[in-house]
């Protein structure tokens, strides 16, 4: 089966799902959503988006897409295990993979499930920040299970491409390790960074007046979704840990760098990494690395 | 003096500098800049900046404003405390400000001058980043000397409005403890991340290319130019060193609660930074905050 004849359904038009239906529409035999949120729902049907129930989507289509929160992509997988859907492919898009494929794994054999995660995303959430595009020139990580076929597989890819987006295999416990570091950690890292200004806030209100481009591009994460980062955190707690391990690692010894007077030794340890970030910001084609 | 009649030099053509040069040259009686970097000086003169020796420039202006790295206004501060210039106005515009007014209130009597921040960025430097407008709707800090008369206080003020930016007057031991936690913290937070992520990298090189806009943006400053950065952590040492002890221990607290298990108490403990966090993207006019 091709994209093109496939009955596509997303459960959840948040900014990831609103997103990738606003692109496949253009590509997919006939495009549903489901959607609880009355607002996200709302701005969808707008959008000209087809809504559904769950049950309903579900039972007639071939490519099943979960875009919910990592915690509800699990009670969903939970759900179809005792009554699956008849599909040619069951595909999430959540931010962790290990304990979603675990929970594929324990779908009926037939269901032919396999993990995604395209690597875009803005801290806003609902159909109000979906765009379509959003995924055009980004990586999407695939994460195969056992059971993921041929035919899932090449859906899946067709998908992926639908969006403009990068295939990229790897197996749910290397996109979990590496994920903590350049998505947790920075997450963790903005949070500590909020938590510190509004310690001094406290006694100098004054404060926020001052937080320009830096701060605020520092802190932006921040500003994440609690329930998506919170089901993050917790479905990939023991890699984030050793992410935040590690930058606690970093931190003492630039505090010690830093406390010791050696301004020569301090800056021989920032130049290689002030030199990697200037190409990560030329690789990203992006002038000024925001 | 009005500075419409002032004839104003601008030391250091870079960003800052540059930028300031670009959009004073409209409300000054005259302008030159100083520049020795040759390909920053010859991007200002093709602007239609002209420039001169600094012994040329500083012998002939009524308003001298220092705009290179922090060390190099010491330095220029230190060489005009023997032969001091006769202005309206001494004024700076480093990222740090109390070694500065020290050094000011060293000079001779009758100088006139105070220290100067605009609260405006970006981590590239040079006269190609510099940019009309750049100071435009955001806060310039001043922070008066004993020493700082009212006529300079009057023309720093006539600066900073023909900037666009608004005037914010407050002693330089409060801007470089706030300084300390909304930008000099960030940049080592930055830094942190960078030095984490390089660490992994050495077995993942792959994981560059799942660098996506989250972990651009909070690593941003890390890519701030060293000169820069280096003066600015070794002249507020004491302040940066107590803002990381902050970060330091949000971030053990954040670990325990992370490997506590206790989701709730993580999600309470988030909560607040969120909403703050959200509060100051719209503040800043911003709907993604960056």
């Amino acid at each position: 089966m091709e994209l093109q004849d496939a009955r596509v359904t997303i459960v959840g038009l948040g900014l990831i799902g609103g997103s990738m239906a606003l692109d496949l529409r253009q590509h997919a035999g006939r495009l549903t959503g489901v959607e609880t949120d009355p607002r996200s729902a709302e701005l969808a049907r707008r959008a000209g988006i087809m809504t559904l129930d769950l049950e309903a989507a579900a039972a007639r289509c071939d490519v099943l897409v979960l875009a919910t929160p990592v915690g509800e992509i699990l009670r969903l997988l939970e759900r179809f295990a005792a009554d699956p859907p008849a599909l040619k492919l069951l595909i999430d898009v959540g931010s962790t993979k290990r304990r979603i494929t675990q929970a594929m794994e324990q779908l009926p054999e037939h269901v032919p499930a396999l993990g995604g995660h395209p690597l875009c995303g803005k801290e806003l959430g609902g159909f109000a920040a979906a765009e379509p595009g959003l995924f055009d020139g980004s990586p999407f990580v695939l994460t195969p299970c056992a059971r993921s076929d041929s035919q899932a597989l090449m859906l899946a890819e067709a998908v992926v491409q639908a969006l403009g987006a990068t295939p990229l295999r790897m197996d749910a416990e290397r996109h979990d390790r590496l994920m903590a570091v350049v998505s947790h950690l920075p997450y963790l890292l903005s949070a500590a960074l909020m938590g510190s200004a509004e310690s001094v806030a406290q006694n100098e209100p004054d404060l926020w007046s001052l937080a320009a481009t830096g701060f605020l591009s520092t802190s932006r994460l921040a500003a994440s979704e609690l329930t998506m980062i919170a089901d993050v955190l917790s479905t990939n707690r023991d890699m984030a840990l050793q992410a935040l391990s590690r930058a606690q690692a970093e931190l003492e010894q630039l505090h010690e760098l830093l406390a010791g007077l050696d301004d020569d030794s301090l800056r021989q340890h920032l130049a290689p990494l002030q030199q990697r970030r200037v190409s990560l910001a030329i690789a990203a084609g992006d002038g000024d690395g925001t």
